[in-house]
């Protein structure tokens, strides 16, 4: 329902659009890791991308609207949905490159700057809870095909099983605020793994639950 | 190492400190509640409590340090360790205390408040890290329970078992933005239990992990 229309491949590298983006984007990111959340501005990402402030503005409205789309831009490029045909090893290797993508200090930083602007702005909030519905539905082809190979229970609740393998990731950097490390991402794919066989995903009265496309 | 001393018993009620504290963090997560993070001072704060200032600056700081205080103070107080002589229902029961304290939408502004507060500001950071991780030391008894009943393995990571039970609660709050629902307690502890029980929380290389008290 956002701007799900650029994946990887549809990035037109020669469009003057694409290259506003990416330097808008990157200057925001690198504005974050440097001066934090709190010192993010239009007219810093501005001065550091080359592009003029009235057109930050005109596209993406606020700070909060840049790291939104950035959110979007980067779950898009580096989060890449494994397809291994064995559950146990989709879940190890998708929690990896969760855990992967946030030891960045600047990605840390991001989600913490996203994570603010949505308690304090109710359009970023709307934006990042369309942006995690959608990942959630893209991840969500692990379970789905975990089910069609008979792994699964067929009334396996894939997004909330995927949003119990994530969770910890995000709990670890907004709450309780320790260092990621390996551990981790073993410890929510199996979790979750285990979990996922014993049937806790269930949903209740489902026939079937959802199917992935055919 | 915060301000462990503050169990429900030892708040003396006539003592007019703690009649100042009461005060203030009411009316912290009043202003929360009525109007949000971003507008929350210690003016705000002082007005509405009737306490100077002056006092709430000397012995808080500022609202960040506010609000770490009313964090301790509702997670003393608010969220009791079951102890029903079963992994399983006291996993049930715990995770449908946190699910019932988060439901409620001033605790909802809290969170978002603390979180967005520990982001900008490192002294909080701090002290929500080390909030969480003394209710995470004293939640894990659930887990130490288990395994002097031999429901679990001992070498179990008591402390990570708690964290994935709770991760999903804030992952919902915080970043996938969507309403807690009756389903949730009932899943994230199931999970966990089945999680365990498999393993899943196993310290590599552990002899026989922590022991709960005697």
């Amino acid at each position: 329902m956002n701007d799900r229309s650029h994946s990887p491949g549809s990035v037109r590298p020669g469009g003057r659009t694409a290259r506003t983006r990416e330097a808008v984007l990157s200057a925001a990111l690198d504005e974050l890791a440097d001066n934090g959340y709190a010192a993010l501005s239009v007219e810093g990402v501005a001065q550091r991308s080359g592009v003029h402030p009235a057109t930050i503005r005109r596209r993406w409205r606020t700070v909060e609207g840049v790291m939104c789309d950035a959110l979007i831009r980067t779950g898009a490029t580096e989060l890449a949905i494994p397809d291994t045909g064995g559950l146990q090893q989709d879940l190890r290797l998708f929690a990896q490159a969760i855990g992967g993508f946030y030891t960045a200090p600047r990605h840390q930083a991001f989600l913490q700057g996203i994570v603010s602007a949505a308690s304090r702005d109710p359009s970023a909030g709307d934006t990042l809870r369309d942006t995690i519905s959608e990942r959630l539905r893209v991840a969500s082809a692990i379970i789905h095909r975990a089910v069609e190979r008979g792994e699964l229970p067929p009334d396996t609740d894939a997004e909330e099983a995927i949003a119990a393998m994530s969770a910890p990731f995000y709990y670890r950097l907004l709450v309780s605020r320790r260092p990621l490390d390996q551990r981790l991402p073993l410890i929510s794919a199996d979790a979750v793994y285990h979990a996922a066989l014993a049937g806790a995903f269930s949903i209740p009265g489902a026939d079937t639950g959802e199917q992935g496309s055919d």
